[in-house]
């Protein structure tokens, strides 16, 4: 009864707020999506066209779909914004929020950097798939420029953007330059940042200026043929691999030297740098092991490949990611972020640097 | 279709580790539960028993009889920890996640300090409520000490932990020395950290060694004469006040100036710590108004009356929060609570040493 109450006397102060402007809605497609390598004719939010490469789980197929990374950006003199979107009724998980996983998280460009505004708040009950919120009001005078990342953990069926029936809107070109792909785990896909503003692919993008293209697919990126035959052929300045979070050793082993051979082959005189997975020393003493075997194995692999290869680097802080610093033992909270993006963000500035790459 | 498969594989996935391990289960209320200021007659899970005090709200009745803050702790010689338990099904909330809201958060004792383990997850989903899991296994041999939060957002119906068969456990006393009252909104309540150990309460807690009582109670705390009328008799060594969240400024100016002086009144001796609320600034300007003035009307009051009360102080470190720490422009992400704790604790300390509270 009470949850009625509330859910009426929300729907009446949203109403109302939105009863006092008229608005004007603009097709998030009109102002331009950005963070893909490039768009897919299946929807201009997904991140991947799965559908050239064969052999690919039910569990990627579903993550390509999704807007992990994925942006647009505006300019607009309206004293609020508001945004309507749809999404999929994907199930959602506990250990991130349900503001990473179908919510929007809002930037708005201050003294040339980009600052935190708000969140498209969702509610956390998989049928309701359609929301309409004011993001943010009463903002600063005169126009503002904006940067509005997607969800990570479902795919957009549909997104406008709401501002003041007279106000202008106009979208933008992407503020990063070039297109650096990183490839990686559920850590790369954004789990378990508070909002998609907050994953390290977003925090490198905003902190450097330069594009890091989300390819971060929970659970699934272990070097398969089907994701190496991908990459080879996307158009990138640069490749970021948080490659060793998924795979066993074992596939690592068979894996890894022909993958970088084949990826030097396709891309020559492109960096390749490969992020040693951050973790926490677990107290469960077979994970602890297998952890410890996995990255000795890959960072000896790696040793001998960044010798063969003068692009292919290995960049493997120790101890990243220090006390209460995942959500789960695993996936990095906001603190976590934090420090690894601390921690690596430049040296990968510096090699990028080395190849021309580098931000306004 | 798919979603069937996968309960139906985690099913037996838990079935069959449950089914190699012959475990015992034992009730929590037998090991005893521990961060109340006193256990109520209604549930040993309830935080508060309303019912002397008339006029609460439903929300406060219904975050009253939630966990947060409460944990168990014991000693057990099994190689793993299971926990089976139950919870309300209270609707969830998209600016937290689920491991908080209705889950678990162990600890272990190492050297001397209290180490994350790892945590009880629980579907996303209102109807579930009803959870069974192996939190850790393959422990070090012999004793080790645990400690268990409870979760913030829920109330708990039934918590039994398992043990192998053939083990040993056994309910510890609390680690934590004194009771300091925590008087709070949402932030002290735990909003948005990512589990229950990572609430500021719980890392006071922790690092100095002494009991910070959550008495966090999201959007209610406004020193409601209720609350008054509960905090005057309660038994307690300190009291820290998270005050300035939840109230107008025109409620501060009302009630600010009797909440204190009844408070000295009914604990002569005691430390009165108030916290300043961090927040960060708001594009809204309306918003940012508000706050500033909430603010520098406490700020004020609260000058007078720590010259007034030898024993009453504020805490008022600038810009604590800094940049990407909060999950919504609210509510303090890991990061946030991170630094909330760096700035404040010393402080804290300070002062109840003062009084002869300190940890072990």
């Amino acid at each position: 009864m009470r949850g009625v109450v509330l859910t009426v006397i929300a729907l009446i102060a949203t109403l109302s707020a939105f009863a006092k402007t008229e608005l004007k809605w603009v097709d998030a497609t009109e102002l331009g999506i950005h963070g893909h390598t490039k768009q897919t004719d299946k929807s201009p939010y997904y991140r991947f066209d799965h559908t050239p490469y064969e052999g690919f789980s039910k569990g990627i197929i579903k993550h390509s779909k999704e807007s992990a990374g994925l942006y647009i950006t505006f300019k607009t003199n309206s004293p609020q914004v508001s945004a309507s979107w749809e999404t999929s009724s994907n199930s959602m998980l506990d250990n991130m929020s349900g503001i990473i996983q179908r919510g929007l998280d809002l930037y708005i460009k201050q003294n040339g950097k980009w600052e935190f505004v708000g969140v498209g708040r969702v509610p956390v009950n998989a049928k309701v798939t359609k929301y309409k919120r004011c993001i943010i009001k009463n903002l600063p005078n005169g126009e503002n420029e904006f940067l509005l990342y997607l969800p990570i953990w479902c795919e957009i069926k549909r997104l406008e953007i709401g501002v003041n029936a007279d106000a202008e809107i106009q979208g933008l070109p992407s503020p990063f330059r070039h297109k650096v792909v990183v490839f990686g785990s559920s850590i790369t896909h954004g789990a378990s940042a508070s909002r998609a503003g907050l994953t390290y692919t977003a925090l490198l993008s905003r902190n450097l200026g330069i594009d890091f293209v989300n390819f971060g697919f929970s659970g699934s990126c272990k070097m398969q043929p089907q994701f190496l035959e991908f990459l080879k052929g996307v158009e990138a300045d640069a490749f970021l691999f948080d490659a060793f979070s998924n795979p066993t050793t074992d596939q690592i082993k068979e894996r890894l030297n022909n993958f970088v051979d084949e990826m030097v082959k396709s891309h020559p005189g492109k960096p390749l740098i490969f992020l040693m997975t951050p973790f926490i020393d677990s107290i469960n003493s077979r994970v602890y092991k297998t952890r410890i075997t996995r990255r000795d194995t890959a960072a000896e692999m790696m040793k001998a490949l960044s010798k063969k290869h003068k692009d292919v680097y290995l960049l493997d802080v120790k101890d990243v990611l220090g006390k209460e610093s995942t959500i789960d033992g695993t996936h990095p909270n906001d603190l976590g972020f934090y420090r690894f993006v601390n921690a690596y963000q430049t040296k990968i500035a510096k090699i990028l640097k080395k190849y021309g790459i580098k931000g306004k």
